[in-house]
């Protein structure tokens, strides 16, 4: 059963690790301007690579923000078009002192590689090329056509893929995505993802008094935009967690009740996943959902930080002059990024408190996505990860939104395998991000699989 | 009228505001630990200055923190004794991009010196200094005996000037205290504050999953610790900015109608206030109270920064592992800060939503207090200001705190004169902050004729 390809991986895979290494290593921030130039260090690399390996057309795509990543190979006459998706920027690594090895020097303990971005993306973009390489290499061709494009700005809303997808190029001609971007359900569990949460970003400014003011003198009468805004988003949800918003459920679709209970068989203890991947004292959210419910099929809304004021050590006597919020939501299958923020802005601008100037912003979305599960291209990958894993595929949603994937389905007609190799304790966004480097060895051998049954 | 002194302190003016900008241009922060030695060489500074003009046993007083500064010329047999009380440390300058002109680098515009700290505390503290070198140069001695006790923690609760006082040093033995860190009610008005709030400064800190997570991952089942902040704050005020901590308000004492009733004469349009003062759409506060009542007879809580998470520019999204809001309380006469933060405590204990761990800590706190307006010391200064200013004096109070004025009373027995030439325009605590220069003029007259009234 085992391929030439299979056997070419195996005799490189240190190499493929030493490869990842040097990629890890550019800090591809693309949320943070100073870190531009590593952006296109890393989209460099990425050309380079897949140059040396054979594949044609290598190149960047300029955007107006970090560049894409573009090469093709299409030679298998009478074969379908695979478009293999991942993307090459990475999330901040702050806060920086709780690393225990730092997030740009990449570290191999305990059967892992960390650094951010090992598992989101690099690694997985990496499994990919490796899996290409080991083809071309062994077979001097690839089983079916092939299109690589990569993102730099996936973290930051994905405007410049978002832009190139939309206006159809010919380059993106395919049948189906290939996108390596998500994760096993558990250890050793090869899984498929087919469906992801939409989402919107949002930033809440509310502006009090024209000037920062002291405390002492103006407390009692000047309004204080803290206060404003922590009684605004106290308002955005009740205490079970479900949200406030008018019409805000109106369109979301339910799972069907096969694929739910589907997730009730799976290997998941929700006191575990309390203890060991969250660790917080209480798991929150809506009752009457699971966990899985609740993170996979019900939109959920969230705030990532709230700027303004005096945030450093000691004390300061200050009313602040400007508060802000920033507050997503995920949003599920039937629900548009578009209405949703109407509806959010509305009653936000509604329930504001007297005393303040309040603006509602959004700053990037994305659409829900789910796949049928008995799409040819699916069931390819399903056998794949059988012969590799030895067992049988679990279908999964994630929490998570991939805007991409939405993307290729409304412009580009094409439905989306996502087939990732990420673990559930791998840190995605937080310090100390991992990629398992076992999983990172049958990612390679899995996608070489898929490759060659989708050509048979 | 005029004295000796005051035709010396006229001839010496501008070399006065050439020493209080040498003052302003030692950055010292008392609350930015990088600024340590900036702070002592302010106080060395006010050393050097007071032993030139001829007070003696100058010297830096040690404390854990900051140093004090104290002098004294105890030489006027069978005269009062006044204890001159003042601050050279400052606030931080942040945001700095609001200055007009560098926060440490003093500017004349308009009549004012711009800088960090022209009004708060170090102009107060050289109209102190240079009324007292205008004595001693004119005369040869001053009209009363004087001890000078200048801190340098004013800005982050004043420990060490607490510790020192509460130990009851004879160097500090008088009859009165004369505190230089207040202002007029309005232009050309001499006022004589006879009220401070007082207050506790407190960090709530929130703490909900181990690791900041993934909120598209996560959303929905990790608790979001802004959101618990948020529904804790919204839950301290109602929206007519009552607090709602059980048995807050049991203790305030109400000031007399007869000076309510004064305060009502006061030349004061709260449609000015708001907009020329504050800058909102709106003022906030608890109705059937006046601003005057709400802003110096009625306890307040604000809230000045809530840091944690993301706060730079873009998005980022994660689920926070920690959140912390500082919120500080002014207190009116006879609450008491211990009681009112075990107030405030237990209650937000209470109402902290599940999921996250919550903790309540007192950062710094300090007494309110009223001096009566029959006192002896306070009916000299208002003889005083009448002569140099050619108006009656208005008795008011302050929202603010000036914990000292507390310690002075209740370790010494001392009533403090309250006297300062502020205005409510001058930026304290935020950008731009200025001191007006005829202001800065006639207060050093002031004090001049107040401690020969005081002698006589």
């Amino acid at each position: 059963m085992s391929s030439t390809a299979a056997e070419y991986a195996r005799r490189n895979q240190s190499r493929f690790l030493e490869e990842l290494k040097a990629l890890l290593r550019i800090p591809s921030i693309s949320t943070l301007p100073e870190h531009q130039a590593d952006c296109r260090k890393a989209a460099e690399w990425l050309v380079a690579r897949l140059q040396r390996m054979g594949m044609e057309h290598a190149r960047l795509v300029e955007t107006e923000g970090h560049p894409l990543v573009y090469a093709d190979w299409l030679h298998a006459a009478g074969k379908p078009t695979a478009l293999m998706y991942g993307h090459y920027d990475v999330q901040p690594a702050d806060p920086l002192e709780e690393w225990v090895s730092p997030p740009f020097e990449p570290e191999e303990r305990n059967g892992n590689i960390y650094a951010r971005g090992a598992v989101d993306d690099k690694g997985q973009v990496c499994a990919q090329l490796s899996a290409l390489e080991s083809l071309m290499a062994a077979t001097g061709a690839l089983p079916i056509n092939v299109r690589v494009l990569l993102e730099g700005e996936e973290e930051v809303g994905g405007e410049g893929i978002a832009q190139f997808v939309a206006s159809k190029p010919a380059e993106l001609k395919a049948d189906f995505a290939l996108v390596s971007d998500t994760e096993l359900f558990a250890p050793g569990l090869p899984t498929l993802c087919v469906g992801l949460r939409g989402m919107i970003y949002t930033e809440i400014d509310v502006r009090g008094a024209k000037n920062d003011l002291h405390s002492g003198q103006y407390g009692g009468a000047a309004p204080n935009p803290f206060v404003a805004l922590a009684q605004v988003i106290a308002r955005l949800k009740d205490e079970n967690g479900h949200i406030l918003i008018r019409h805000f459920y109106d369109d979301v679709e339910a799972p069907k009740e096969e694929e739910m209970a589907a997730w009730r068989t799976l290997p998941f203890d929700e006191e575990e996943y309390r203890k060991v991947e969250v660790g917080s004292p209480e798991l929150v959210g809506e009752p009457g959902y699971s966990v899985l419910e609740r993170t996979w099929a019900r939109p959920t809304l969230d705030v990532h930080g709230m700027p303004g004021g005096f945030t450093g050590a000691g004390a300061k006597t200050v009313i602040p002059a400007r508060a802000q919020a920033k507050v997503s939501m995920r949003l599920v299958p039937k629900m548009t990024p578009a209405k949703t923020f109407a509806q959010f802005k509305s009653y936000v601008l509604e329930i504001a408190p007297p005393g303040v100037d309040v603006e509602v912003r959004l700053i990037h979305s994305g659409d829900a996505c789910v796949v049928p599960v008995d799409n040819p291209y699916i069931q390819a990958a399903t056998r794949a990860l059988h012969e590799v894993w030895g067992k049988e595929t679990v279908f999964i949603r994630t929490g998570g939104s991939i805007p991409i994937v939405g993307d290729f389905a409304r412009h580009l007609g094409l439905p989306s395998v996502m087939m990732g190799f990420g673990l559930p304790d791998d840190n995605l966004h937080a310090p100390n991000e991992k990629f398992n480097l076992e999983n990172f060895r049958l990612g390679i051998q899995s996608l070489i699989r898929f490759l060659e049954e989708a050509g048979s």
